[in-house]
């Protein structure tokens, strides 16, 4: 039992390329969705819904769920919040299960839903989610949620990060791992200025995320590896918070 | 009239993101079809036709043209030769016309039918194709050709030189040509040897295109840059190896 292959899917529009037999998904939407996920289920909310459409979320509304709704970067009008980790603390969801849509994350997701385990990346959780990868076997699969199908600086950036501690002699890269890898050298020693060139740093600039750009790029803040289970987003158990 | 942006497509099957608008196309298919074209019209080539399929290669051959076909690295039986550049020397290519299909190279350019102008770059005419994009306007889109449409080391390098070289104030970049151009900076001190890590030299290895990897990475050994007139690849005439 051993890892066979990282490989990189660059955006969500290349999926169709990889195989999804026996392969560990790792989705990543650095800003903010995967980012936001870590930080509220380690804040201990019950569970994430991902959902792809505005009109998914909204049918929750009966249940007493949490609804979140991001569309390009900003919050939906009528929505409780949306992809801001500011609204992922624990006197806002502990408890409580948490709807949520966004342009991308959610998106990527849903089409991972052939992979054997799908579950969430960021660098609030970087460290125990490569413990947790090299302990498994067969393929990985490092999905960058991109924007709107084009790939994006932080979330390939990130995705290196992940390659560059998991590679070990016998791990096949393709070319798309050794190239997020090489990005993520160049990056690490001054990931925010790196970062800075993103379009999505710029596209976010008139909606004040700095904030939320600083929070996210911080390592291991949580332990909270979120994997899907029966179309929720929970805990793996043995990275619970709790089993600390 | 100046350039406006510079954008970067890491394989074919993303080109239905980019507007085709008022935009120049370069097609870039490192090992080895672009450098071969490049070389090829240097060389005397009347003309290149490139087509997808090597049933359409095979209709030309009433015409007396060189027919030339690769899949998967090797010449296709029964055919003139492939796309090593060492069989696009003048002693094989003056005054000849080549109708060629390749795995990626060829399909790439017919994706690009929409832009403004479609011309192929490689390391071979790196310098001159450069020199003549910075007096284009509009928009820039490096179009690389990859492998079955993932995304390759090679051409994303040599994409990240043209940016490099194309970068100035006030033409913006995408996300894809921020990270090729990282890419290249932090190979170009030994391409080769970062590229040993390409799949497509893994690939080649039993082929024995060692040779051929090399030569497409020396630079500048021609000025002649390819451009799509009429379904055909033929000199931009200020460019040919005449005009010097």
């Amino acid at each position: 039992m051993a890892l066979k292959s990282v490989n990189v899917c660059l955006s969500p529009a290349l999926l169709p390329l990889y195989d999804a037999d026996n392969t560990t998904a790792v989705v990543i939407d650095i800003f903010r969705a995967s980012s936001s996920m870590c930080y509220g289920l380690a804040n201990g909310a019950r569970a994430i819904i991902p959902v792809a459409e505005i009109d998914e979320c909204l049918a929750y509304k009966e249940k007493g769920y949490l609804l979140a709704a991001e569309r390009d970067g900003a919050v939906v009008d009528g929505f409780d919040f949306g992809n801001s980790p500011f609204s992922y603390t624990p006197e806002k969801v502990a408890g409580k299960t948490v709807v949520l849509t966004t342009t991308n994350g959610t998106r990527a997701i849903n089409l991972c839903k052939n992979a054997k385990t799908v579950v969430m990346g960021s660098f609030l959780n970087i460290s125990s989610l490569t413990h947790w990868l090299r302990k498994q076997d067969g393929h990985v699969l490092l999905v960058c949620a991109g924007w709107k199908n084009h790939m994006s600086l932080e979330d390939t950036v990130f995705a290196g990060a992940v390659v560059d501690r998991l590679e070990a002699s016998g791990v096949e890269l393709d070319d798309a791992a050794n190239a997020a890898r090489s990005l993520y050298l160049n990056a690490r020693d001054n990931l925010g200025a790196f970062l800075a060139k993103a379009s999505h740093s710029k596209r976010m600039k008139h909606l004040r995320i700095e904030e939320d750009i600083a929070f996210c790029l911080q390592e291991d803040l949580v332990t909270a590896i979120p994997v899907m289970k029966k179309g929720k987003l929970v805990c793996l158990p043995e990275y619970m918070p709790a089993a600390q």
